[in-house]
């Protein structure tokens, strides 16, 4: 049994990326690999690698290394991939719905059983298997379902009264997509952010990072 | 002028979450604020606060704290968000559709010129705009518009074909949204990641992590 209590949320956040490259690794047939091998793949150190999957108990065998299928199974385990977890969407706009449509929600540890809009033009969509419902069924939906995690792609402005709603009706953990911090007014949700906004501006910082150094080395291409 | 070498991945990550509160307090007329108040709204410690912005320079005043509008203006500075660096976009899919309609690229420092995508039902296409383009024409284009940064919502399968041909091209910055490590293979790249599927799957691990506290506690409601 993994021993997994007070793991550092940065090794939780690495987890998937493991997952990830086993998962390609068996895809091409490797059976077994060492610390050594798999770091110089992921780009990381030999002993990063030991110590974040000592963490949860330590896989690999002296002088054999790792083997790849159960690795890989140990950490679909230890990330909980092998429960479903139900889950409803708020908010079926463009993101919602690519949301709905992209994300492999089975092999990650969700079932999909309700997606909700406010908009009368919206609901009665269908949208991969399902129909888009009012939230004014929400309440209804939550007591009949019990679902444990809300994907909110819904805008800022209705997030607060949106989140409140929800943990209310027993639903307290999400995958946030709304450009609010649901973690300042609800001490305890379990929440996972995605800040697209946040990313992309943070890749214009690496970028005028990158151009004033080539700029300085004299490198620059650009300047014809 | 702000100094900015040397400042941490971590600290970066951080400024746009502060240009978003300031922006924030801006809408509501606040002018000034001590990072003790700063602190408290991001639930952040005024320590924190004080020495990720000292990174740049230091902008408060013993006694007054931080002018709201003068700060998220030198934050908006040090991202580089008031030039606009030349985007294009591959793959227009359903994540690539959304990407290109929901962000705010202007306000984030970019300036979205060029979409492409292989799929000829899907080249000739509007969106927000620009007109899809064949993928054979991205080198003319490349060579015409000198693009700096390229958004990949393409297959895990092509992105690394893909990304030899952009960097080939002299497009060297990447929002990568496809599940390939571009960092692996292509060492000079500017690369910033969102992993949908890995950020799913954290949410998973939390979630089993939340479910298995409140079993162990005897706390749940779930089982009537």
């Amino acid at each position: 049994m993994p021993k997994n209590e007070g793991v550092s949320r940065s090794v939780v956040r690495r987890l998937p990326r493991y997952y990830r490259f086993l998962g390609d690794l068996l895809k091409k047939d490797v059976t077994r690999i060492s610390s050594r091998e798999l770091a110089q793949l992921m780009q990381l150190t030999a002993s990063q690698i030991r110590q974040d999957l000592n963490c949860f108990g330590g896989f690999g065998q002296q002088g054999y290394g790792y083997n790849v299928a159960a690795l890989h199974k140990e950490i679909a385990n230890i990330m909980g991939l092998n429960k479903l977890n139900g889950t409803i969407l708020l908010g079926a706009g463009n993101l919602g719905r690519t949301i709905a449509k992209h994300m492999h929600f089975e092999s990650s540890g969700f079932r999909l059983e309700g997606i909700f809009d406010v908009n009368p033009q919206i609901i009665g969509q269908a949208l991969n298997g399902l129909v888009v419902q009012d939230v004014a069924g929400l309440s209804a939906f939550c007591e009949a379902h019990r679902p444990r995690a809300a994907i909110l792609c819904i805008p800022k402005e209705v997030a607060y009264d949106c989140a409140k709603e929800l943990m209310a009706l027993g639903v307290n953990c999400f995958w946030n997509f709304s450009h609010y911090d649901l973690t300042l007014n609800f001490e305890g949700a379990v929440v996972e952010n995605v800040h697209l906004g946040d990313s992309l501006m943070t890749l214009c910082y690496q970028i005028n990072a990158y151009y004033a150094d080539e700029e300085a080395s004299g490198l620059s291409g650009k300047a014809k």
